[in-house]
């Protein structure tokens, strides 16, 4: 059975009501709702549901019909920067699903919106159809407020849907991407200097590792500094390969690494994977996983 | 979902249709059938099933009627040691069931099948009622064709079933254990003494680690040596730490690591495990791995 992960980015952290709705909608579709993170501060809400394509489309449908009755933008103010009422919808292939089918899904999902709604969309990550969408800030700068003067420009007429905003639910950005795993080194000192250096040194932004975002910053109630970092390709930039970055560079300056953590939740191909190389593993397969065996047949 | 894993050991390794027949047996009763692994010279195979406590009871009670049918070992030859037609089947707790579980299973699967065939079985390992009965070779000793004057001492005496063997099906040995993971060491190095003394240094029998056991062999066509290990119990003596201490001990005589190897099959949590010691991931929950959140629920 294919796996695929939908994490939906929608513009309300307050009324429980409405999140509830909306956790409703998505597993009446028949998705497996894992996580929901709501923020009152930035007004928005975070839900995390997977299942094969079948389930994940219908669950982004009814997740959309929902918010739309029940959000409006003209009324909405939060810390977040936002341009719809559901703001962005990635898809990310987990088990038995490649990327191009996620790209594929997103594509489909996207014109399905478009047609139902009356709705624009853009296509962003790697089912980006050009190069400029290919970053969700880009996209969104300008935010709801700005998005019809924006959308009058012909190199931001949308993917899907017509060129002027939904009244009340904006445009929405759907795509495909990679699992994104946030993972933070804590540093073995309170110097934090050294942690924003070697933030500096292993992030791709400054020089350092293809798809690794990461800033250094200080966590004053312990009186240690710590890496935080996302990861937005464990295959291509193995999550082994920034720890072990990290250390060396840590130990440049004479400190030690306290602890890692793993924020949320990280797919068992990345941390296996991470045991293979330590362990110097020669031809591992993950049909040796047992779990994996186990799901495939 | 609870997942037990389950592995019989048959006295057949020849009879393609006999094996044919076991096979169908254990997916007619539900169970999800992994790997078949006959042996000619042995004239054993090794069946790998899983499924819930309900599905492999299913399966092991199927199998052994099957067999009673078709394995008479009055006419068995064979290399390796057996005393049964089916000769052991240990149950394997793997996600979402407890030891104690596996252990009271294997009373209940014993006693059936005790009363359905007129069949002595001995409880062994975790399953075992008496500490002489934990080791498997201890209560196969003498094979099939000693059975019946060692059944004759009263501390031989079967957990179920009768006191004399079933004619041409022996007895069984049934129990629990915790996985058992094939794991192998490649050094660089073509020196049989330096395997040889580092098998025996990390396996428990001469010192070594606990769930460790080990043997120093050469692999003569690559020009290599091998230390070859079986690790019985990965929560208590985690692959990480064998490793860590494999390599230490051949850096002891300036020998390095080429590479290592899984054998089949090994449980995620061996692998994740392993990333988190290795990483340093503090407090790292098993239901931060997306997959196994997917099983939970």
């Amino acid at each position: 059975m294919a796996v695929i992960e939908c994490i939906p980015n929608i513009s309300e952290g307050r009324r429980s009501d409405v999140l509830d709705a909306c956790s409703s909608a998505v597993r009446s579709a028949g998705a497996q709702l894992l996580d929901v993170k709501p923020d009152a501060t930035h007004n928005r809400a975070v839900y995390t549901f997977a299942g094969d394509a079948q389930q994940v489309t219908a669950a982004v449908l009814a997740l959309m019909d929902t918010v739309i009755r029940n959000i409006d933008l003209r009324q909405h103010k939060g810390e977040h920067p936002r341009m719809g009422a559901v703001d962005v919808v990635p898809f990310v292939p987990i088990d038995g699903v490649t990327m191009a089918e996620c790209v594929t899904l997103a594509g489909e999902v996207g014109a399905e919106i478009a047609r139902r709604h009356n709705l624009p969309v853009y296509l962003y990550e790697e089912a980006a159809r050009q190069p400029a969408r290919r970053n969700l800030e880009d996209i969104r700068r300008g935010e709801f407020e700005g998005l019809a003067a924006k959308m009058q420009k012909p190199e931001w007429a949308p993917d899907f849907g017509p060129s002027t905003p939904h009244p009340s639910a904006g445009a929405v950005v759907i795509g495909a991407r990679m699992p994104l795993i946030a993972y933070n080194i804590n540093l073995a000192t309170n110097r934090l200097d050294v942690a924003k250096r070697i933030a500096s040194a292993v992030r791709h932004s400054s020089g350092g590792l293809r798809y690794v975002k990461a800033m250094g910053i200080a966590l004053a109630d312990r009186g240690i500094v710590q890496v935080s970092m996302n990861l937005t390709n464990f295959e291509k930039t193995p999550i082994a390969r920034v720890f072990e970055l990290v250390k060396r560079e840590a130990a440049r300056d004479g400190v030690a690494i306290l602890e890692s953590e793993i924020v949320g939740l990280i797919p068992s191909a990345a941390l296996t994977d991470a045991a293979a190389w330590y362990l110097q593993i020669e031809g591992f397969k993950s049909e040796q996983v047992l779990e994996n065996r186990l799901r495939m047949e």
